[in-house]
């Protein structure tokens, strides 16, 4: 019939099982390297889908207690997808990615935001909390996400890849080994550490590769945690669907590589594990613009946000300085103080969802998980930044305004907690 | 006739002249202290004006260079109107307070943004940049303000007051001079200063006092640089016209003040003097919710925003790592590290402005000034924080967006600069 | 000192005094001719002010009554305020209006929405409910306005000039006579008429003018009600403060008349009298496009919007369809039946009101007062149009959404009706 | 592993093939009727999947020419799935029904836009344009569609059902099918009709049913072209993904269907197939509010829009009136009138696309399919209504703002048409 002439589904280039751990896998990786040899080639123009597992490559499950969460191997995080060549790229090439749309599998729809135990990943308020593991499992129902760990709140996904990024030069790889060297070397038993290095144990490339070169990968090959110039860890919440990314390009075909899908996130993502983390699949297509490194003037990735970003515009806002007033009151000065301004804009956040009957795991989850707003405010006023937090009432069930008569406290229960039931 | 019956204009509780050097003005003053008594009281539910001069008392002129700027006297900032009691009000109630609207003088019809120079002010970029004096005028035209030294953009103000706060209590400002004083002397001889603790010269209260209550309040009050838990210098530019904002009760009238009215402001106000400074006035109503602190769980002030905030959605998004890339390519950790990472999202605007034709001093005149969105996207990624600063796109004249032919260079000139030519 | 220098208000070419009767005060005038000569010319990018009093000419009062509306003279409405010349502007350039700012006199900080009688004025629901007059004042707090007469909702002023408009040539003039002369000798008998014919009773230019010509300007003007090519009463809220407004030209100097200025409307204006409104000022700037009406195509005004519009996301949307469902339930065809399901939508919104607790007049006038959206949805799909209408949910003060128990029924008085008490 | 455990997709309880001719197919229906018995039953909660064959039946072709469109049968449209019963609704309830989400499937990323022939469908501007087929493909691509047909332009989806309603009770059947058959009788010679009353040729009910029943049915039932109170084609582009929907209940189960997916489409839809019709996959969740009808006066659906529809805040609007000036400028009398003035809106759009270089039929296809906006601005000011119609600017690949040298007209080439050329 009429319909089916000229029906071509948009190819998979990378195929991955949510199911199935990572280093099961092929075209996984969790190290970046200039070596790793791409897996797919895509040409500029295509449209084309890249599947990814869950960051922790199928560690945790859809149930009640958070013992995955506590007992993690975190040396083997992040999953990603790739790398993914694109024809005629070039270093000093800007590659522009469209991020066409990331969902979950079908067969997969829920996800789930953890907080970490201080000794094992840790997290914002990882050392004012002594975080015991605690999880929220979330259940997708088309554009929106509920958990029953979190009664009360529905919100629309601002869905997006966590961790995407183009491959380094050897050179650029060289240059972060070594001020991330640097500083480790300079805060040698820090707790958790500053910094993490190349680290053997954990690495993987899903490639048969010589014995030599995977060696040599698995030796140099820099860890995924942190944002780089290149892109990588940069928990972006608006690099979203629908949004244009332009990356630099280091190396012959650019090399893409993308994993950490997140069904929904708030700025920061406060508790590490903090967006609704998932497995799914991400639909890209990309062009190249020549030179487009000096043409723009490109340090690290600029991006277009998207038109189908959810809107909440009507937001409960707290506010953040630079005193750790919720802690032993110590007044820190500029340069090291927009994250203590930002701690205590989310305690103050935290202490208000506690008012309405959410406990302190449940509200660190959700500023974690929910579509957040975080502004910095003042950044000139020495000795205080001011940052704000912003809450979108639209995503509660009930009415969270200040009321003359306070606020009304419902029973909301409690998040997964670990079987042994510490906190 | 008809309409003239029942024609009540609001009353102006405090007035202000913008043409007139604070210091020769009544209702005004530049500390933070609670025996600074009330000029005037409202009543919960009256809509009232309240008029301000600039911050800086009238210092600044409307002209082509930057020397007032170069010459300004920064002791006496920042000059607010009030305090003003609200009837009712105790410590520990919730002042709310509407910020009504927030516009400029007829008769000046006009504001600025200025550099200060790295000994007399400095700002974000003072060191990096050996700051000199650099100012840009903005010409108010209703809603919108363009700049005969910023050519090429023209925006909607999200008009604000930079500073607005209750008065401390006595115990509170004890705590603030502590915790200040402790990091100043911590960082004795930092230029700039970490922080500014009281300070005689340059102290005012335009009222008749007693001079030993003078003397004490000029003896101990509090800067008015930061923001604290009283709200304070916190230059949200989301506090705008329209906006609700919940207050902690300090003193008895709650004793509100407020100026460094601003027509426009970016999100962080990086050269300090950065938003749109102007004189103008604030419309206020005031209510109370009693014992709002402990029913908010309130350690500083929450709030609504505006529907009427300027809606940009489409920009450009740059953003940077803790990395100092632009400098000396140092790797900082993440507790310092946020305030590292704003500077090299702004660093990388300002480099991108500066190929469609933008000067440097100019652009970040820009960035300081105009409705810029800066979001904390991963601060749980160690070592790097990841900022974003989202540049509309609406208020360029030109398309800005990335082309395959590179980015077309304009003559956009250069902002007013010291008469000397020092740059 | 400083910031008195070069300190120049943007002049006001046209005054008027919101208290006194139009007929007594120059620079008005309520009908459309070619030969109205301009009181003002204005340069290209001047900005500038023009006072305007409301739309009765000071006939209405802040009571408690709606007997002035009543026995409202509606032959005499609209007075504009103009005509103002553009140096430069000729017959089929575009005259660019850029309407920076609409806000009332700070000495009348108050407006009215009114439900005309069905035998004087009528209004979209005047027949259906045999309309008897009533009022509802509002009281303009800043940005927002509030009701005693309508209790439990705030909004923000979408504030516009109803009215604005490029005199016609007398070509055009005469192409308007012609055509609703026609109209009117069609339906001869209709009450209310389909169309106002020229009417020398009430016409007014306030200008010393020669006799004769003063006669024929009565004796041919177009009346103000509809909006027609030039602009007119086209009463779209969206062309508010911060819109630029391209209008097409057919005089030399375009001659620009503005008046029956809006606080705030409901896209629709129901109840004819139904925006808030206002006395108040009108900022402007100019600027010409040479040939334009050829350039764009225009056969109309053209526009860009406020990026300051009142943002409210949230909406409770009610539906219509062609069948006068609340009527008599005839079943209307696709021409004749956009305004029928229009009503239908409006009156699912009047019952959704009258369910919370508001009289069917005070929903008439706030449907037609709050930023209310109007969307067409279906035009084709014979022989039901369907019209939406959507109710901001964030004006209201209370949450109005569809729950399982119910609507809550609040007490929220009656709006101001006739002395008589007759509704 | 752990992430397989409790991972359970939700069901699809409506299966389609949009491949295969809907004559063909099972669960499929084209007329509503009480008596059509529910092909499944869902429970409230429950999150459930439904797919779509496209509202033709899979009679167009991802092809270059519109002879497909030409010849279309369109007795036999809309092809809907369902009914579906939700267990517990009764008459006099109210039918929540969240719309999760509407996308295409994955096997047919692709949809069309049409313009009919004058005599075989129609469209707004049939008689106006003496309308040839013609058509444009458009290409999914993520959240966007762009077309090989109208170059220049992607937008994002604000994919919604065209057509979704609850089952009529034979009594409303009756009033639907008396009403309009009287409308019929008075216009029985109207080319094209006004109304189209039950046919049997065409009828269509997927299901084993006895003759008589299926007789009655095809006898009795209404025609799926106009919305009616239960919803069915109402052609609102905001009742979209994310959005929730308020039902009347008039049969036991309240019996959903729903079909005519759109991935986007215009205010208005104007020419009739114009939206981006697809075949694809909605998926629901429901619940009940016991006697919803009276508790909210409903007399038609309501809804609640969608927090992630595209937002392109920048517009160009034009303006119409309900004159005729763009044909032989007859003057409309109001209640006549809001369908002219809507046509003018879109022609001054049309004529302002043409400038920039797409031909009449793009623009038109244009018009229907994008995110377009049209709002009711004044429907009280006789005799004409002022419609606007906003076109969003951020669609567009060309900055196609007004500009002083005018507008670039670009080459775009031609949509589809008909293999023999005939426009």
């Amino acid at each position: 019939m009429a319909t089916i002439a000229n029906s071509v589904a948009h190819p998979t280039v990378v195929s991955a099982d949510p199911f199935v751990p990572a280093r099961e896998q092929k075209n996984l990786h969790n190290r970046w390297h200039p070596d790793i040899p791409a897996i797919a080639t895509v040409k500029p123009g295509q449209v084309f889908n890249v599947e990814c597992v869950d960051w922790t490559g199928a560690q945790i499950g859809n149930n009640d207690t958070s013992d995955d969460i506590r007992d993690i191997d975190l040396t083997s995080v992040h999953n990603l997808s790739g790398p993914i060549a694109v024809e005629g790229a070039e270093p000093g090439d800007c590659l522009v990615v469209d991020i066409l749309d990331v969902r979950p599998f079908d067969k997969m729809p829920w996800g789930y935001t953890g907080i970490f135990e201080l000794e094992n990943g840790g997290g914002l308020f990882a050392r004012e909390f002594q975080s015991r593991a605690a999880k929220a499992i979330w259940d997708f129902k088309g554009v929106y996400a509920t958990s029953r760990h979190i009664p009360g709140v529905r919100f629309a996904g601002v869905s997006h890849p966590g961790l995407i990024g183009t491959a380094p030069s050897a050179e650029l790889l060289a240059t972060w080994n070594k001020r991330e060297g640097a500083l480790i070397e300079a805060h040698a038993n820090a707790v958790p550490p500053v910094a993490y290095g190349p680290l053997v144990p954990g690495a993987y490339v899903g490639q048969d590769l010589p014995n030599d070169l995977r060696a040599k990968i698995y030796r140099e090959g820099a860890r995924t945690i942190p944002g780089r110039e290149h892109g990588g860890n940069c928990d972006i919440k608006n690099l979203s669907r629908g949004s244009r990314c332009y990356f630099p390009v280091f190396v012959k075909g650019a090399n893409l590589s993308v994993g950490d899908l997140h069904f929904s996130q708030g700025d920061g993502e406060l508790s590490f594990c903090g967006a609704i983390e998932m497995a799914g699949i991400v639909t890209f297509s990309t062009s190249i613009i020549k030179g487009g490194v000096e043409k723009f003037a490109m340090r690290q990735p600029i991006f277009l946000p998207s038109p189908v970003d959810p809107l909440y515009s009507a937001k409960l806002i707290f506010q953040g300085i630079s005193v750790d007033y919720h802690g032993d009151g110590t007044q820190y000065n500029m340069d090291a103080s927009v994250t203590v301004a930002y701690k205590q804009a989310a305690l103050n956040a935290i202490a208000y969802l506690m008012k309405i009957g959410y406990t302190r795991e449940q509200a660190y989850l959700l500023l974690s998980a929910a579509p957040v707003e975080s502004h910095i405010g003042a950044i000139v006023d020495s000795p205080n930044a001011c940052v704000t937090l912003g809450l979108p009432l639209g995503i509660f069930e009930h009415d969270i305004l200040p009321k003359d008569e306070g606020l009304k406290k419902l029973e909301f229960g409690q998040c997964a907690v670990r079987s042994d039931g510490v906190l």
